[in-house]
């Protein structure tokens, strides 16, 4: 292609706590391979938090939230060098942009979009809010704000991204072609980590998942207290190693393949105990976060990092939203002349 | 009371073209009055009239009609030194507030507002753009954004109002009483002029309006083609007065009442040609309208001054739109702290 400028991502965390390995798993691992490919935008949506979040009490923890979600970001590996971190409350153009996309889509449009109705369901809301029917056409403003060429999204999250296409073609049609790009969605491969209790989806507020923020200490607790084959109450029962929390998590954190391989071969012939499996598991867990921590506590010893990285990151975001937002009010004929 | 600071009102005008002197007997009339008893946000709302507004070629027009609504506004006497004129789009702080209300109000509650299914009807909009449906929390946050007591509307706009008040409650509620204020209504007769056609309402759309900028034979014209008594075919039958647009235009110009009440009675009796009673009607419109095109005159000789009018007053409405923003965020506990 000859291609000189890096295609634009933009991806992003809800600040709601801390990250944990279901996490890295499903998004984090996969941007620490697009940050070298990819010009990354990360927001921290924390207006998007709002749609289904807004007790006082919770959103008191807002700001630490923030910086958690940053950090755990970070410590993964991701180079704030290279990528960009995004506050979404620090770019107001965003607002402004979605103010205007809303414009031009229908009510019944957004009713109709089927992640609308799983949120609904899983926070047992009987009415929508304005703010949760809108929060495709935000997504939409954050996406196009900074004229994103592509978007991983899992395949739940593909309706959403319709959404911003949608917009996007009509805006186009409407104004003009080619004044916002359409972005391409990039259905990665974004696997769900089961729970160590053996719940389909590791979950910080179903309290069955380790966060990429535990000490060695509260791994090797949690493995212990790990789901495994329940038929197997004693150690020379042939084991079931499809399915099983603990081998699933070998199969995703352990580097020693070998030793897997041994342990998943002993445990079908019940010729391991479950004390062995878990303690090989929980030192696995723990050489795969020993770097994790290692980049934590850097980044940990050096107060007002984060802050700085968000600050500089959300000013180079609103740069680009502001050029987009002169793009769209030029293309519309609405921009103010004097 | 010995109350010292006046208090505020916002209130305002889609930018959709010349007013006429309807606007001047619903609103404007009202306006001149209120300029000094209260602290006058003048919102020219942009943004609101995106949501039923959106073709390329009418927005085209957009600058130009921000423009004319200005100049009609002070051209009837409101004074731009007491009261702040407003551009919507020029205070990014209200999207913003719109977006986090939007959290607090639900859809059906919204889809409740009888003003929705007015526009609809008469709009011929089968299903609603989210703009449109979300036009009240807008308006919450023009309103809120300045922290306005009192808030004139007619009673056709009360129901919108009442989405406000019941944000500020809510968010009170939620957030810390006594943060945002619970506008008054100010339910104002609003009256609404017959067209020069004898249709319910005088609009420019259709084509029926004497506007604020006419000319004098423009107006001459249009008053001669004014609809009368419809049954009165010659001058000497007695006519209606009652419901008749020109006697109602002479109620509501005609500053010399004598003259009125002498072509009533003579119009009664059938002794009063339509050709005299329209002559002085002009001529009275006229005599109303002089001072209105001498300060037109001024304003149009000094190019760029009602540029310089919208951005000190919006520059005035964002210091105060970015104050009720960080309220807004500390209440909710929601700002950054780095």
């Amino acid at each position: 292609m000859g291609q000189s400028r890096k295609l634009r991502i933009l991806t992003g965390d809800r600040p709601t706590g801390k990250l944990h390995l279901g996490h890295y798993v499903g998004t984090l691992a996969n941007r620490v391979r697009l940050q070298d490919s990819y010009d990354c935008f990360f927001l921290v949506a924390d207006l998007h938090m709002l749609t289904t979040r807004f007790e006082r009490d919770i959103l008191a923890e807002t700001n630490q939230n923030i910086r958690d979600v940053v950090i755990d970001n970070l410590s993964v590996g991701i180079d704030p060098e290279r990528s960009t971190y995004v506050l979404q409350s620090l770019v107001p153009q965003i607002p402004e942009i979605a103010l205007i996309f809303s414009n031009l889509v229908t009510v019944p449009r957004l009713q109709r979009v089927p992640t609308l109705k799983d949120m609904m369901r899983d926070l047992e809301i009987e009415q929508p809010s304005m703010g949760l029917l809108n929060y495709p056409v935000l997504q939409a403003a954050d996406i196009l704000s900074v004229r994103a060429d592509v978007v991983p999204v899992g395949k739940d999250q593909a309706s959403h991204l319709e959404v911003t296409r949608e917009l996007a073609r009509r805006f186009n049609a409407l104004y003009g072609e080619g004044t916002l790009p359409e972005p391409e969605t990039l259905i990665g491969d974004v696997p769900t980590l089961i729970g160590i209790d053996g719940q389909a989806k590791a979950s910080k507020s179903l309290g069955n998942a380790i966060l990429l923020s535990d000490d060695v200490k509260t791994v090797e607790q949690k493995v212990r207290g790990m789901y495994t084959d329940p038929a197997r109450i004693r150690a020379d029962i042939p084991g079931n190693v499809e399915g099983n929390p603990v081998f699933i998590y070998h199969d995703a954190f352990n580097d020693d393949v070998a030793e897997v391989d041994d342990l998943k071969e002993r445990y079908r012939q019940g010729k391991v105990g479950d004390v062995e499996v878990k303690r090989k598991l929980a030192a696995a867990i723990n050489r795969f976060l020993e770097p994790v921590r290692a980049r934590r506590a850097e980044l940990e010893a050096r107060p007002g990092l984060v802050a700085e990285i968000l600050e500089a990151g959300s000013e180079r975001a609103r740069e680009e939203a502001a050029e987009t937002l002169r793009m769209i009010k030029d293309a519309m004929g609405i921009a103010w002349k004097g």
